[in-house]
């Protein structure tokens, strides 16, 4: 942490700045420049709280030099981690991941059919949303624990793994029980609660990244996870809020070259939710994996005009059969492939 | 909600939409124009999915035009909604309120005395938080129950009501038994089962808005507190994410005379959370009130220097009493007051 | 500037730095901390370039320490800038300034019948386009040069001092010859050859913030006017780009007093293009007097719903009237005035 | 163009509404609604003003249908723009253009064997500053005229097309006369008289995105150039502002499908200034090629430490050969390639 001082501090500011950083327990070493004086604090564990400093006497800005987050840093571990599902798939090797299925589950039929599809032309994991945060308290909000058992159904039937999202602590340990992965919504990021019991839910996290959240509060959320005991954590990027109004959030593919320099963790992308456009899926989808990322995580539907939410976004199960094709087009241009299906795993 | 035809959309196309719209049983009315024709969608009870008729072959985009709140609007409520406290005092009338105290509650005396002196200088409902959500796992959490109670104890001695912040379900009920006013805090503003649970737990709520919601987002995250029956909310503007780097949030007074043209609840706004730096408490304090504003939330603190979050946003005690001189002048120039602090109720 | 090297830099690395600070003509000084290295360039005039460094081998990020602007800087004047107009009339003193008048000129009768109306409520400058900045090609782009001669008309009738804006270098020529301030427009704020000629007119300038302008590139573009050597210079906030829909722009009220710590130059605010809302532009007048603006700059419109361009946002001559009596009461509040017009200077 | 009405507007005000759209000259059709009348204005030919309705009493919103640009619509024109370059390489078909280059040009030998070195590698256009738009006025500001020289030597030398910046309208013929391509920077979007002078310079015309256009407001410059009789216009998204800071810019890819189903217009990227950061310019550029970009906007240094701007960003040679390689694979992935460099014309 470095502590700039205004360029008339007195020599008794710059002492008081040195020593209310001894008294937090750090080293102080104060650096003479040619307009002002800084001091930096040596020593800092992530734990220092700039607030103190801040508005101390003569300081003009405190710049945060250590970086808060620690276990999900590449720094605290510098090989990629792997993150391996019940059924033995990886998410962040070589190969990518295609999560892809309805935004709700509406029905048993309607889940374990598109289940079929989805697995007939490659996806690897069923998303559908059993629990869904609405903006509006009269919108459709899910089927919920019967939601989680057509999921369930579903995998028995296609051997696909699944992944649904929870909404609170409680719900957490339901999905839990149900599902292969466990999604922490954009809307939920910041939810501490919520990130603590699924760092303790014994299951893989998908942690999406918060509507306007920086690279360093959303690793800091992943942070939340790790501290828990949770190292299973795939982390989603799906658009943020911007000006622009061409699409629903703008998303930022510049994050998933900078989050993989920065973390271990693997990183994909949600092209539909970032978009909110069925058009414009294939395009930002072939994107994300030229960037780099792990995976993707789209949304389609067997009739999208007749879907009960987020319809305009889902993709047509041809269309997802095209993004399949092109999508492993790209992978083998940068010298990736596509995770493929596995066989069924007999429940019986 | 008026569905635009793309200029060349075929008549087969608008019939799609104009069967599309019937299907989920409204009225649909063709409106030819210039360019291109239109398909009003007539008898929206504001349930009408937008997502249904997007992605509809020859649709070039949906204009929604009802408003998806209902019960926090003024069309379903023309006169202002006034929220007492429990022990009479009103927010949203004539006069103001100030809330102020530290961030978070540290100990009993820390909190107890800076009750006292906020009293005396004007205050009329103490916050102080027991509960912490902080953006780092390794950042102090609060003192949880101990903190309710030793803010139980503050009212007690000062008669101050109290305002806390809930992070999940089981601890709203958790602090509308301690607290006069359940605070919903802005990283928490869509966790529905937490709004839910606040609709539902007899106590009015303060809803502060997301740190990137728009004015719709924030009534609707309004809309299901009231849909459980709560009319007793009071909206907090806090800032919003932005490009700029100067105040940590960006302060939108706008929003303060635009959501009281669009809704009858009571809005304040909170200048310390906003700005993050003290010394421009003051002047957005006063601002806040020019524009309109029903009340203020300050952080005030003992000793900020030493203030275990926040210290650098916290008025020093002086220049609390200095921002109430202030407010009282900006609120006598548009014909207003503020509120003064009642007697101590005893308790015994 | 100081360069923080990665956790896992090596001492050549290290070196390699210190000696590129050193060719750039700069001392350099290693700085050890827990988790890494920083090197701090001393000595910087504002010029070391930051791109030279970030890039080397080793090195995580660059921090400027030192501000790019110097004559705009409080810390080269610490006493306010006063702006004298041609007449007498003071920017930036404890009076404040209030601007007002149409978005365009639109004919001779139009400018100086709203002159007349709006000196008699209290407006000591009059603004009006002539050259108008459009979005689209096929807008009414302003009356040009006649529109400065009906201008210069209405300034002979009613005493008032008239600002209008120049949006080309010769442009900014032609207006200096007609009109006491040019404006330099937001879209304009880093136009740099607009910005050094109007540097070199003779006039004060005024300022606007950029759409989506930080408050360091706002002083930079001031610096270039100061840097050519025109001193006459008055900043004005006029809202920011943001995901914010229920205003045009965010009126960003924070900027009054960051502006007002970091530069010694006036600062006044347009709640007009801020919000583009007719009934928004009193509120929010009256806030930025509050958050203590040395004005305010308003449009007005004889007949606001037949004007040329922009009459939604403009006051009606009545609604001019009553922002009058609310920011005069609201300037005393905090102990200022509002400057009153002097009388009509006799140009016979 | 849609009014709407407020639920409670008496018939008076519809009836006003009504009026005041035939007295613009526009057909008018009230429409009753569930909730609320809606007022239709028939046959808008894109000059209808928002304004004149927006404020009118009973009116709570006006809705833009048709779009205001006209000319660099696809649905004005149907197929795709091919921009032609003065020695035949075309923009905007299936191969891909790469545009390389030094932000700067810094000196005769350094531009001419960087072009050669670039022409070696692929890259069809060279780029390079003469006239540098800076936000310091104390940073370098580009050689000018003879920078312009420097330039058009190494394109007698190596046969590659020249494309650079120019600043104001008279900057406009000078580099019209030099150039093959004259750039219209991101500060200067919406600067009009330097836009219109472009739309006669006889050039094409790279028009970047502004740091906060909306594609909306970037078409509409556009519609500059071309109603000014340019049809040879390239738009090139370089990233908005927003308020993540991991990257100088976020990178809006969804710009360029976006913009392809709107306009005829090519659209190429620049992953040099949206990112600011040399390692994040070869994924980036992959994605934007993936994205379906027609080509990329790169810089490139001999020796990037040294660079006089912009070193930050600029790849190393060996860094472009290695891009080089990684777009060609993308491209085909997409059944697209990349348009290689013509021999050197002869100039003698």
């Amino acid at each position: 942490m470095l502590v700039l001082m205004k360029y008339n501090a007195s020599e008794e500011q710059v002492s008081e700045v040195v020593g209310a950083i001894r008294a937090m327990g750090y080293d102080a070493r104060s650096i003479p420049g040619g307009q002002r004086t800084a001091v930096g604090l040596i020593g800092n564990d992530g734990r220092a709280d700039a607030n103190r400093l801040q508005g101390l006497p003569g300081v003009s800005e405190v710049i945060p030099v250590t970086r808060a987050y620690k276990q999900v840093s590449r720094e605290w571990r510098e090989e990629d981690t792997l993150v391996s599902l019940s059924n033995g798939t990886v998410v962040g090797g070589t190969d990518l991941i295609v999560i892809a299925g309805p935004c709700a589950v509406e029905g048993e039929s309607q889940i374990v059919d598109i289940a079929h599809m989805l697995r007939d032309k490659g996806a690897t994991v069923l998303r559908g949303g059993a629990f869904k945060p609405r903006t509006s308290p009269y919108s459709f909000q899910g089927l919920g624990l019967e939601g989680l058992r057509f999921l369930a159904r579903a995998r028995e039937q296609t051997g696909l793994m699944v992944v649904t999202e929870a909404l609170d602590p409680d719900g957490v340990d339901l999905v839990a029980e149900y599902a292969d992965i466990v999604q922490v919504g954009a809307r939920n990021m910041q939810n501490y609660p919520l990130l603590r019991r699924a760092g303790r839910c014994g299951k893989p996290v998908l942690l999406k990244r918060g509507m306007s959240a920086t690279i360093e509060e959303w690793l800091l959320a992943a942070e939340y996870l790790l501290a828990e005991g949770n190292d299973d954590v795939i982390l989603c990027e799906r658009g943020v809020r911007s000006f622009t109004r061409h699409t629903r959030n703008l998303l930022d593919l510049a994050a998933i070259p900078v989050v993989k320099s920065l973390s271990h963790l693997p990183i994909i992308a949600d092209p539909s939710h970032a978009t909110g456009l069925r058009s414009k899926v294939i395009p930002l989808g072939r994107a994300a994996v030229a960037a780099g990322a792990d995976g993707l995580m789209v949304e389609v539907h067997p009739d999208p005009p007749h879907a009960m939410s987020d319809g305009a976004q889902s993709l047509y199960p041809e269309q997802f059969a095209e993004l399949m094709e092109q999508v492993e087009a790209i992978a083998h241009a940068i010298s990736r492939g596509v995770t493929a299906p596995l066989e069924v795993v007999s429940t019986g």
